[in-house]
């Protein structure tokens, strides 16, 4: 099938050679010139413009996004817009709000265009040898893009999840868990950490992934991290967030579910952005306001 | 190499019958002569007191526990340290406190008994086919029985942790990253299950067991459970909990390492096992007072 990759950073790029892999046609286009030419070096056809990819595809086109969400995923939507045609598709690869999605993919559908929400989970090289999608949105025009998904994703990895919205919806609910997980797995390690023992954190990672309830491919990473540094003294342990938790934990409110591990994991990686806090000083001045306990002095 | 089993419930059976699997001699016992005459059928040699399997065992001999941790543990050890001599070993593989360990392995140390503290996970078919094991104790006590271990454990599967009450330590935290993890998992689901979309849950754990970020063995046996019951109609939502998630919140406390996430999974299990809190009467009787807000009588 051709098809249009627009973005070609790490994402983008591997998922562009996994198209080109399983014999795609791939008109690719990125902001950054240099990330076009390698792809094309690939066996890509170039695209230096939106405009230059409208040209090159026939109706119904097809348009397979891995941009940043939000600002540059509603810029490229807003440029392709009058450019295309009734029956053309775009599917959102990126990690989307589903409302974004949601409100975007009505608007096109006014203009006849089709948009599929598509969580795309497993990383950077899962994107080049197998990914896991998860697909909202029209179901016919799911069906036209059906065999591309399936020759990206790992066998089993990709699923159709419904209506136009479910399927950011469901990534952004897998990255709710995935900020749980991973928040368990570290205390427990900081915990082993401060023991009284002296573990050889890699084996114990390794371990666990042999044969325990806790293996998981998080734990394998963990297993990697520690194989690279044993005590993980080159790194900060400064955790940002790029959105998805944050919209877990709103729409928990909104639905009014208990959700206190995803939503303690997000408030711990904001905790990790400061050093000193302002809730700190607050209560450091009061224990010495009612009990004379000092506090520390800049 | 001969050893005896104590305990034969499902983890021990399975263990058992692993041991018999590979050449192993196995001197089994249980508070239950059924599950004796069980194993019996399957080629392991009867004992039906504690004082049975001493006489059948030569010096040094190896004892494996596999029965509740606590009481029992400590009753059984009890009644077997007078028949003991100078080397015989003993190994722990339930869930016990770590600090028990260590406090059973210093007293049968007096008496130059070696007691390996061992922490067993990957659940009842993992006991028959190959086990995880992590064991702290005596280094030299444990060379005698690592060829024993392996053969009973998935392949790297088995960790010789370092001085005692390090693998029940282990296990301990193995267990409390185990609580949040599944906490996450499932306050996804409920998530999931009370939004706009119309989910099929178990296709939903399957994708996300393929290629995603999030696979696990945790999100395989949730896949399993969808498979059975799909909305889980038939089960209510209590938590029972058995030690070690409490064991890992005292000790993170202990250490004074910020442990929100496995604390809150812990107490989500404890809040589950009531309906109707008195916490919860407290705030709507304080809303009552304050605002007028209406309560719910009983």
């Amino acid at each position: 099938m051709k098809l249009a990759m627009i973005g070609l950073g790490k994402m983008g790029y591997n998922l562009a050679q996994n198209l080109l892999e399983h014999g795609h046609e791939v008109v690719a286009y990125d902001a950054n010139a240099e990330q076009i030419d390698k792809i094309v070096a690939e066996g890509a056809i170039a695209a230096r413009t939106l405009e230059e990819i409208v040209k090159q595809l026939e109706i119904p086109r097809i348009f397979m996004l891995q941009v940043p969400h939000g600002e540059i995923t509603e810029s490229v939507i807003t440029t392709l817009k009058p450019l295309l045609d009734e029956g053309d598709i775009i599917i959102d690869c990126g990690n989307s709000n589903y409302k974004e999605s949601l409100r975007i993919g009505k608007d096109l559908l006014e203009k006849g265009i089709h948009f599929l929400d598509c969580g795309t989970s497993g990383g950077v090289e899962a994107a080049r040898n197998g990914i896991c999608l998860m697909i909202g949105g029209n179901s016919e025009a799911y069906k036209i893009l059906e065999p591309v998904l399936i020759d990206i994703s790992v066998e089993n990895g990709c699923m159709y999840t419904g209506e136009l919205g479910s399927g950011h919806f469901l990534k952004m609910i897998h990255n709710g868990i995935e900020y749980g997980m991973m928040q368990a797995i570290a205390e427990g390690f900081e915990i082993l950490e401060k023991s009284e023992f002296d573990y050889d954190l890699e084996a114990v990672a390794k371990v666990w992934n042999n044969g325990s309830i806790i293996r998981s491919l998080l734990m394998e990473l963990v297993e990697s991290a520690f194989s690279k540094d044993p005590k993980l003294d080159e790194i900060k342990g400064i955790m940002h967030s790029s959105g998805s938790g944050k919209w877990t934990v709103e729409t928990a409110l909104d639905l009014q579910v208990p959700a206190p591990i995803i939503t303690l994991a997000l408030l711990m990686r904001y905790r990790s952005l400061e050093n000193n806090t302002f809730t700190g000083k607050i209560v450091a001045a009061l224990r010495n306001e009612f009990g004379g306990h000092e506090v520390v002095k800049k």
